[in-house]
């Protein structure tokens, strides 16, 4: 009877595919974590992601100022996760009259500026709660394709680019309400997650065959890739972020690293390193066992958050 | 102590301007219909543009397909007022998990359908009440320049390309619930209002120097262009929709015609009669007297309906 959201997107593909088409050859629409656009002067990468108070912020928490930063930071990267540079960014607003959008757009102003993603548009419209949606166009380095999640073959090495878990460690620290210097680095990785663009770069540049960014947690968006791909993932280890445990790492989300994989080992540490960049953790390789995920020889459940949607007539 | 929407607009103009810099030659962010940036391929278009049930939208009126063709088609509009073409669509949408995402997706892919602009990605939220954000790219034939607001000149002429009022008598109509045939066509100039990207090539084939589309209400977005261009405005008359009284004309807003101005009523008429399409209704001039609306020699208020917003700090 129920749906969960990547159910429900799964029907809104169906539907939008059945009434709409397919995409023309080299683009890529809803499925990935950026649409990839063919214009004159060579592709776009478009993505749209919201941030509701209340289900993706406790406004008890964190500030307006935050929730901005993290509407423009997810969307960078999602353009980071293709292996592509963000260009300019949309925000729309809805939001109760007493609303401090001076506090929200300083927020986002600041994600703005630090991913030279300046905004260009908008709109403002009163609502129950505060509701930030945004939208981020991206190129990619001349001549270069897009990383699709769906690239990923049988013996790929599977990096991260960063250890996991900080972000929920974070959210944790900030409920328990605990003011220690570790505490309150970890919170402002969930506060202020940071977006990965010069790693999906690099990352591309190595030789990525498939990417994905850690917004669901380790173990869902491994499943997306995997699912994708048509492979399976046999995880050596998990790079878990200090203060933080290994369920966190694994299923917390919102740490927004990258997870790619690559067949040369060699070349992602050199393509990395010329790019002043630390290196990333290689933690397990692709197998043929479509859909099976596993951690140390043990199956790994995809689990993951994901937001209640029923379907009319399921 | 308060602020009204179009000051909230204002203030966060001056935030962005401050600490994002003025666009670089050639490209237009916040203020416009849609935002023009540049790109190797040539200029790019962005609009975004947000509905929520119960402030846009009484769900007691009108259906979610009717609500999610407005939140696409009011985007397509905002490109058709540059004088451009839709590209691709992104569509972020918040709301309670029992909202029937198939009847919301049908009309946006409805609208999609009609104006050729794919819905290429977004996301999916819970949340307390249905939003749907829309984003549209668009791109202008080539080596045409975009019609901004803020093009017009004393002594331009001032067209419009249908008459007004339609969607608020259509509005009023649903309210009283009569089921006549009147009634119900203007009913779904109200809930399907349709975009002019065809009347807005032909504006700009004509030299149209300056454009917006009727969203707010034809006082109210005069009053938008004339500040723009520093121009005031003598209307001889308003041309009133079969139904409609001339307040819903003047104030009604959602009607989505386009407004624009040209120095040459004969290159505008000539341009419309080649697209085939109805030549647009010419209703007055534009002045010296910046700022200054008159209908008939008697003031205008610009009136319009806005969003309430309190700004901090006031």
């Amino acid at each position: 009877m129920g749906a969960g959201e990547f159910a429900a997107i799964g029907r809104i593909q169906e539907l939008l595919t059945a009434r709409l088409g397919v995409p023309p050859p080299g683009e890529t629409w809803v499925g990935d974590d950026a649409a990839v656009v063919q214009t004159p002067g060579g592709p776009l990468l478009l993505a749209a992601d919201l941030v509701v108070a209340g289900v993706h912020a406790d406004l008890g928490l964190e500030g307006l100022d935050d929730l901005g930063w993290k509407a423009l930071a997810v969307n960078v990267s999602d353009i980071a996760a293709m292996g592509g540079v963000p260009g300019h960014a949309l925000v729309t607003v809805a939001g109760p009259p007493e609303t401090d959008l001076g506090l929200l757009y300083s927020g986002l102003v600041e994600a703005a500026r630090r991913w030279r993603c300046p905004i260009v548009g908008g709109d403002l419209s009163n609502g129950p709660v505060v509701t930030v949606s945004v939208a981020v166009t991206g190129s990619l380095p001349r001549g270069r394709l897009p990383v699709l999640r769906s690239g990923a073959r049988e013996g790929d090495l599977l990096f991260v680019t960063g250890p996991l878990g900080a972000a929920a460690a974070g959210l944790r620290a900030l409920r328990g309400g605990s003011g220690d210097l570790e505490s309150r680095a970890l919170a402002s990785r969930h506060r202020r997650p940071e977006a990965r663009v010069a790693e999906g770069l690099a990352a591309a540049e190595g030789g990525a065959r498939a990417m994905i960014d850690i917004s669901d947690g380790l173990a869902a968006d491994l499943g997306h890739l995997a699912r994708a791909s048509g492979v399976g993932v046999d995880l050596d280890h998990v790079p878990v972020a200090e203060g933080a445990t290994e369920a966190e790492a694994l299923t917390g989300g919102e740490d927004y690293e990258l997870l790619f994989t690559s067949p040369d080992a060699g070349a992602v540490d050199r393509s990395f390193r010329m790019a002043g960049l630390a290196g990333p953790a290689c933690i397990g390789r692709c197998t043929g066992r479509a859909g099976q995920l596993r951690l140390g020889g043990q199956p790994l459940e995809a689990g993951g958050w994901e937001h209640e949607w029923r379907w009319a007539g399921d």
